[in-house]
């Protein structure tokens, strides 16, 4: 019964129903599925649990997948496998997949070369659509799905696409360079994944040409490839924005701790800073205790804040809104919205810790504290982002313990500062 | 010079362009670009300028841009302006587009209905491919883009699709029937957006069709509106994790503030809880004031760590890799990476604290308060976000704070709890 159910499936769920599993229920279920694993199911798998699912199958029926894939999914199933195990599956390849998947491997990751598929149809500018349209009738090998043709020169360079859709429109005899769309954008065999999808998304493209550093054509990236990469890059900033590095749900208690641990160790570093800022003022609480009491709120509010501000700024830095055209502008934003806030939060909490502790100077105190860190605040969430991306560090990764250790610092300075010269 | 500059950007850039200059500069440019203003640069402008754009245009040159744009970017043009500017400008319009562009504008924002556009190319299952080749060769209103053609029933219900390509391969004679793909994904028009995304990203689509509550066809979502929703809807989940709302960065600094200062409100009402937690052992500080210098770095420490845990939760959650089938395992990971990672700093900062004041009972407090804390850290981040999704709640956009309350309130009342016991 759940071989018929998993028959119904779609290859995308599943390979997802696979990773939602346990290890050994996984097992369990790989092996019952046998034929049922398709090349396209184990092209979906998540990489936590693809290379766990490879070893459980025979290098036979690996290999087969990996002739029945396009060179993109195959490259992926093939990528972190041990150099020996890649060479005993892609022995049982036909010579012309395996060396178009070694050459695959041969590009780093999270470049264009990894992405894109081989599989594509090139056409001189000079057929004629009828021409194209009964190769195409009389060729058997055909990628699976496309959606552009690519016309190419004699050199094999790319000087144009056909939108399938004009081809169609076009009456036998037209000349494919008169319905060409020459305005192609290429893209080089080395360009980060990142800047890929970016390209995707602003104009909008279903399909792009890859070219080599000659300026050859060695392939074609399909917008479903970039589609994953999209949701896979948000989910990388997510993550580093919340301290996270790049971990699955399917890794273990100790892979896991292991992952977060130097994150951690970061925060305690940043911690125990400002713990000894605190230290300098410890005759102060000695004397009054209420500061204990009030100065988290500082802190605490000053890095709501921090975080707001470089939340804006890192999305708006990753989706190129924030560029040097308008960041004094936007540094000036923050700015004002900073301060402006930490006026509106000054007359509250400044009216709360003068009740609160029946003291007006306690108040006060707490009142410019709040201003000067919300402004410290909303400065530092967008000069920090804005600097680390111009020394070409991912302001995601970096910038939240820069922006909290800032408000942590001038939170308790200012605070415990003021309250030692106006209250003691 | 700057026209000509302009004339040669791609019209998303010059969309792109637009949006980086401030209000003065943006009026004069557009202005100035007059013609060069096209439909197409129109329908790329961001959200938070867009309205401001048109409403410098003549309302028959934005209707000129109306009638040539698809019904989805027609939408996106009016979709937020006044009514009686909407009919203004409407009424320009010829009356088929403009009932095309009404019927658009009444399905909700973020539905499925507001996704589609209307030009699509819907063919009946018993004609051949040579039939459909020619009726698209002779129709010359065919929409600009489309990479599958529907097949429909009599009633108009959508019964396949077929690829463009799979039509090029095909000889004349061939009956649509036989090529069709019967497996066909329709989307409800009533669908979220979010969903419309994760099928496409699921199933790798290029468009699907959209049908209304008697499962007619209405119209037709394509990949690149897609693309571009996957890319809000990941910035909408950072921005919410962040604490920020649906700001832009060309809101002014009083429309920011007022974005912002909600979220900070509901900070501070949780920054008070912990500081009325702390006021419960003023008098165990007053005695030992390390334990104020000390007490920051078990609540940060916890904070970070339930960061972690909620942004794996949080992002699982949104990728359906954390579902009700394998939440108890995820639970009980993070309960032990918590836990983990509780007794490695627990070590640690027991050894500083311990050091630091020359006590070993308070780095003991410290070691079992860090344990505690972190504890219940890992617990929280994935119990918040589970129980808010269960809720129907978007764990992205409440998670964060009620996870930091947990580890604020948690941190200091275990520290301070634990020092009052212990130490005093
Ligand atoms: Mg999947
Ligand atoms: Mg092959
Ligand atoms: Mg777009
Ligand atoms: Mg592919
Ligand atoms: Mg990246
Ligand atoms: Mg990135
Ligand atoms: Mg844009
Ligand atoms: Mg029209
Ligand atoms: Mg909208
Ligand atoms: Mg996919
Ligand atoms: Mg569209
Ligand atoms: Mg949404
Ligand atoms: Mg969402």
């Amino acid at each position: 019964q759940i071989r018929d159910l998993c028959a119904e499936l779609h290859p995308a769920d599943l390979a997802d129903l696979i990773g939602l599993l346990n290890r050994d229920e996984r097992r369990d279920l790989v092996a019952l599925l046998g034929s049922l694993l398709t090349a396209d199911v184990l092209s979906e798998l998540d990489e936590g649990i693809r290379d766990d699912v490879l070893d459980q199958l025979d290098p036979k029926a690996v290999a087969a997948a990996i002739s029945e894939l396009d060179t993109d999914d195959a490259v992926y199933l093939l990528e972190d496998l041990d150099p020996e195990v890649q060479q005993e599956i892609l022995k049982e390849v036909a010579p012309e997949d395996r060396t178009a998947v070694e050459q695959g491997l041969q590009y780093p990751e999270g470049s264009a070369g990894r992405l894109m598929q081989r599989e594509l149809i090139a056409v001189p500018s000079y057929w004629t659509v009828g021409q194209v349209i009964d190769y195409m009738r009389e060729t058997p090998d055909l990628p699976d799905d496309f959606y552009e043709l690519i016309v190419v020169d004699p050199a094999y360079k790319p000087v144009g696409t056909v939108a399938l859709s004009d081809l169609l429109r076009s009456r036998r005899a037209v000349i494919i360079e008169d319905i060409a769309d020459t305005d192609v954008e290429t893209i080089a065999v080395e360009t980060d994944q990142e800047d890929v999808a970016y390209r995707f998304e602003q104009y909008g493209l279903v399909s792009a040409p890859v070219v080599d550093e000659s300026g050859r054509l060695v392939g074609v990236i399909m917008v479903d490839d970039v589609v994953d990469i999209i949701a896979e890059e948000a989910d990388e900033d997510i993550k580093r924005l919340g301290g996270v590095g790049d971990e699955d749900l399917s890794d273990t208690v100790v892979a896991t701790t292991r992952y977060r641990f130097p994150w951690l160790v970061v925060n305690l570093a940043t911690a125990l800073l400002a713990s000894w800022v605190i230290s300098w003022f410890e005759g102060s609480i000695a004397q009054i205790v209420a500061l204990a009491v009030l100065m988290p709120i500082v802190a605490s509010m000053g890095g709501n804040a921090g975080t707001q501000s470089l939340t804006v700024a890192v999305r708006a830095i990753a989706t190129k809104e924030l560029t040097s055209l308008n960041s004094a502008r936007v540094i000036w934003r923050e700015t004002a919205v900073g301060l402006l806030n930490g006026v509106l939060f000054a007359v509250l909490m400044g009216a709360v810790a003068g009740f609160w502790f029946d003291s007006v100077p306690l108040g006060l105190v707490m009142a410019a504290a709040m201003v000067i860190n919300m402004l410290a605040a909303g400065l530092a969430g967008v000069l920090i982002p804005v600097a680390l991306d111009r020394l070409k560090i991912d302001p995601a990764v970096a910038s939240s313990v820069f922006v909290t250790t800032v408000t942590d610092v001038v939170g308790f300075f200012a605070f415990l500062g003021l309250a030692a010269l106006v209250l003691l």
